[in-house]
């Protein structure tokens, strides 16, 4: 039984890490939350004590970390006694947080791929550019390493899995649909960091398709889809990390991603990224400071965290899977549907940050108890999805699945 | 007889002001060009050069000069022996410009209202918050001050006066309307100096109707027109500084300036107006850096300067003037018509430089002959418009005049 939790990073999600992993503190003993900036610790901190949600009494502490530092995050791991680490800092974090969970042996569980601050757009294959080149140091360590537990990657992920389990003989193709139909009153704001938000979608966009990449321009293919409870959403084919693990780990020949898009976003994120300001390359303004445009950019836009209390309405993200079973053509809808308001009622933040930040704490649960821990590196849909989205249903995200007329409450 | 000249500024328009004082270096004698970064001055001089722009043998110099520096400024008037100075710089310079002026005696000529660095949009009555404050001071010491001589303010108010002296006996209205129906073939971009462009249009809009002043949000109020050459155009209302000067000085009733703009301008403006990428307020990055995120904007966008060579297609600017003549309505545009490949062809710069930078010139030929050399600070409105149409004719912006059915060059 693996105790003591280390949650890295203290933006919206991690304040949802935090608020569930309070609520399992019974299980996962001692909760510490580490950033760069410790007030932004404390202030999730002092919301878990506001919503009362740590279930028993226990440790909840804050902690100042640069978690670039392999040495500075490895100390505090070791201090904390932490044999969980939930990453959700800065997707420029990845490598050194898992050194250091090889280094001290404690399980790492993140939610989206590494990237380097440097590059715009890392290209597939995604988990092959860094990740997957450390499988080998994780297994030799015997270190348990949960790729990609958020919901997409991860909880779309496990539907994979369980629509490979038990709905399908072969599967042909998974169409991950990930529509946030609320809206936050604002003019414009992006869900999260602006910085990695935008940089999702500057580079060219890849599909798995017929067995091999396809790439398109961004924004060039676009596709309506008819969803349960949020009705008829605006797509558009996007780039997303679970292309390439699903894809590869199930040897699936087409898998490709559909990310909703107002109109607004269309027209904002046209502008910007044409006029140059979307750029990480710094610029030199006529007085000669040297600065990045999308630091700008980021620093005139809404803080996400800002956006929970004004939201409204709900997400829907799931699996259109298609296949055969029986020898007879099939397709099913996977999904979840979360809302904005019952989020930020249950643990102060929005519900892009609730679905990104709740199965991280599933994983660590399963992790804890010792059904996921699976002493190497694996991506979810590698896991058995049961226990995983039995937990989800109980801790917020219910999983339902349409199929024809049928649409119905899935129960593990 | 006033001689020699020093241009004031080092852009676009400074470029087409150089080249015309060359070409009529005969009258106007020494060309000084002064400006911060006096590379971008012997960079205008060297095109200069390069058309063989001088009529006759002279001097044409490059000075470094800070013209926010009244004492500098003074000092270089008199070294350089300059009677006219001809100030295109930036508009927060005009009236440490004009006080050097003064204090020497050197006839003042500008192309647009003071503007204060810090606000970010002057508001009505334009002229009366700084120039004519000190019209007094003009009188006392002598000095002539040509207030607005480019295109518009500028030759549209030489419009307006040639209107009021021969084509009418009361004037309703005057709609000013300015239109570049060019292209520039690139995704987008401002036709000068992004900084100064984007304030004009992040305030209220004024107009003057009904002997009042009229505020409307910019973009609010569109209007299409049939023009001569270039045909049906879009135009929304915005405010210019000759709706005060004309409406004042005139006596007319109705005074409104429509700007023309396409759908890439007023989308790439909706947004970044939208998410304060045109405020001229600081921000702070995450990284702590404090930037104005105007200067950002402008540092990502094309340097207009750089757009003369790809520049086609032509501008039209006039005035749409109503009112009574002999008892009868009348209504009657007068206009010109710029080619931007015939301008660059000319100068080096493009039609909306070319536009408003010949007409200084012009300006500067009547004081150093002495028809304009009032001794006092005017708007343009105020002096004789023939000869300075007549000038302007043959200085490549000839006027036209369209009445019903009938559309003819005016000689004067």
């Amino acid at each position: 039984m693996k105790k003591n939790v280390l949650i890295v990073g203290a933006g919206g999600v991690a304040q949802v890490v935090a608020h569930k992993c309070a609520q399992h503190n019974d299980v996962l003993c001692d909760i510490h939350i580490a950033s760069r900036t410790v007030s932004k610790c404390e202030k999730i901190i002092a919301s878990v004590h506001e919503k009362k949600a740590m279930k028993v009494e226990g440790k909840l502490k804050a902690h100042a970390l640069d978690a670039m530092d392999v040495a500075a995050t490895r100390a505090l791991i070791e201090k904390t006694g932490s044999q969980i680490v939930i990453n959700v800092g800065s997707a420029f974090v990845n490598m050194s947080v898992l050194s250091a969970c090889i280094e001290t042996g404690a399980a790492y569980i993140d939610t989206a791929i590494h990237e380097d601050p440097l590059k715009i757009c890392e290209t597939p294959p995604w988990y092959a550019n860094y990740e997957w080149k450390r499988r080998e140091e994780c297994e030799k360590a015997g270190v348990t390493a949960v790729l990609g537990a958020g919901f997409d990657p991860g909880v779309v992920n496990a539907y994979a899995a369980l629509a490979a389990d038990e709905y399908f003989d072969e599967i042909t193709d998974i169409d991950i649909i990930d529509v946030n139909a609320g809206s936050h009153g604002r003019w414009f704001s992006t869900n999260f960091d602006p910085e990695i938000n935008f940089r999702e979608f500057t580079g060219q966009v890849y599909s798995w398709q017929d067995n091999e990449w396809k790439s398109n321009q961004m924004f060039e293919i676009r596709k309506e889809w008819d969803l349960p409870t949020v009705g008829t959403q605006t797509t558009y084919m996007t780039g997303h990390d679970e292309v390439h693990s699903i894809s590869q780990n199930m040897g699936i020949p087409n898998v490709r991603f559909w990310m909703g898009f107002g109109d607004r976003y269309v027209q904002v994120f046209t502008v910007l990224k044409n006029l140059g300001l979307l750029s990480e390359q710094p610029v030199t303004t006529a007085e000669g400071l040297e600065v990045v445009p999308l630091k700008v950019v980021k620093a005139v836009l809404p803080d996400p965290s800002s956006l929970a209390p004004d939201y409204t309405g709900k997400t829907c993200i799931g699996d259109l899977v298609k296949g055969k079973k029986d020898g007879k053509d099939r397709e099913v809808f996977i999904y979840n549907v979360a809302d904005h308001e019952e989020a930020y009622a249950e643990v102060g933040s929005q519900g892009i940050s609730y679905t990104a930040g709740v199965p991280p704490v599933a994983a660590a649960l399963l992790i804890a108890k010792g059904d996921w821990d699976v002493k190497k590196m694996v991506n979810v849909e590698q896991l058995p999805p049961q226990p995983f989205l039995g937990l989800l249903n109980e801790m917020g995200l219910p999983t339902r699945l349409r199929e024809d007329e049928e649409d119905r409450a899935l129960k593990f």
